[in-house]
């Protein structure tokens, strides 16, 4: 299953693909994926808007899955060649950081190069939407918590992530964290979503290229060991760090500008493509 | 006013402190506090409680003032003696860290002291919880988003805060983020909440002693500072950084132990304690 949020002329809806036919129900309760995973109800929503009507993609805006998850938790450093191109060790427990719901906008909406920085850079991401919660989930269950699998852009503005010890600033702008488009359910994917290419791609060039397989903490002991210490929650949403190739780490750096394209794909989950707009 | 949201055999009633007696209405939506801040209806509901029955503090539990805000940002290194205490340079930005809703609980419940880590740290903290939100506030207008002030343990698992680049871990096991008892509107103390003496004592032995006069970022700054780069809503909680006088800093270090009482009080906002129970 295959489904997101859009939008349309002030409608939103539960959009499902189905057969390469993209099908939506304009109700926006229904779109409420927040509700629907608290519920337990995500599968029966899935199947509703699969019976809608066909809408051309081109017509409809896509918003992010989940917009009010009790977590977003961030890993940095989780790909090995990033770390190195960061200049950090290789992390032997996962690091993590907190993103905020504000941060957060769909595909096709604008990545926005705020006034006050000029260093945007790109970061490829695999997201993981819980479906339940619990505490000290072994890593054997783990993956029976996952509603689905999305992409994700953490987009940073790096002087500001630099700027003191702890990152959160830089990884907090407004419509950065881009989102989407579609959650695809755990049956459509390899376990844990590994095995699968990833790559960011500016203007059509190819900056990061790397496979979910090299993620050091896998997905399923992310969300054990995330567990040792807190309550996972339904809708809960972890965003699994990038591999290497980012504009900061490039010598010279490299960062996004107004009018660029990027583009964040995974191979059987989707692309995230969004504009780089002024503030 | 002076309002808290509070249980007593399976109710949840908003309390209002008045005249030294403290009145409870029962009524679960009433103490929804992070609905009535949403809605702009906070005084009305303190006023509604202010009618209640009386009842004797001894008798209630106290939860946290709010329990789902969109954001907890929590400041590190706010305080010139932490900053110096802890090894880093004073700040020229607010240094922030994400605290999850999960992390949270009231006055009087316990902090809880978990198997996998020994390294149990106090810290007293301010809270400012958000009125209305925002984006671009001036310092000059900050202070009109405060819905009110509270008092909050930091409470640190500093092997795991240590442990990566990014403190994240170590600042949200569960049941470690104490939170209360009371949120006072903005009228009843000084601007800002400033000027006020800020205490931690464990087991009566005063830990830190300062001044909320000694913020590096005011609340008005760090309202404004924030606003610069992400849009804050109404609910959100900011936690304002710690004094020095940390167990993790002392020689020898100082943890935490099962049966510890840690209390953290602010003059003229309350007094908050927590009892250590392991886990």
């Amino acid at each position: 299953m295959r489904i997101a949020r859009v939008s349309k002329a002030g409608r939103i809806g539960l959009a499902a693909k189905v057969d390469g036919e993209i099908r939506v129900v304009w109700d926006s309760e229904l779109a409420d994926l927040d509700a629907k995973i608290a519920e337990g109800s995500l599968a029966a929503a899935g199947k509703a808007a699969a019976d809608g009507e066909v809408v051309d993609e081109a017509l409809l805006n896509f918003l992010p899955p989940v917009t009010r998850p009790s977590k977003i938790v961030c890993m940095g450093l989780n790909y090995r060649d990033h770390a190195e191109e960061s200049g950090f060790d290789i992390p032997d427990f996962p690091v993590l950081f907190g993103r905020f719901p504000s941060s957060l906008m769909g595909h096709g909406a604008p990545i926005i190069l705020p006034k006050i920085s000029r260093q945007l850079d790109w970061e490829a991401e695999l997201a993981v939407v819980l479906s339940k919660g619990g505490k000290n989930i072994s890593e054997a269950d783990a993956l029976d918590h996952v509603a689905g699998y999305s992409v994700f852009n953490d987009a940073s503005l790096r002087d500001y992530q630099m700027r003191t010890p702890q990152w959160t600033a830089g990884k907090n702008f407004d419509d950065t964290g881009a989102f989407g488009p579609w959650l695809v359910t755990p049956d459509e994917v390899p376990a844990g979503a590994s095995g699968l290419k990833i790559e960011c791609r500016v203007n059509g060039n190819v900056m990061q290229s790397s496979n979910t397989g090299n993620l050091i903490f896998t997905v399923a002991n992310t969300i054990h060991l995330l567990s040792t210490f807190m309550t996972l929650e339904p809708g809960d949403v972890l965003v699994m760090g990038t591999p290497g190739g980012v504009g900061v780490a490039r010598d010279p750096q490299v960062w996004m500008k107004a009018g660029d394209i990027c583009e964040v794909e995974i191979e059987g989950i989707g692309l995230l493509s969004n504009r780089v707009v002024a503030e």
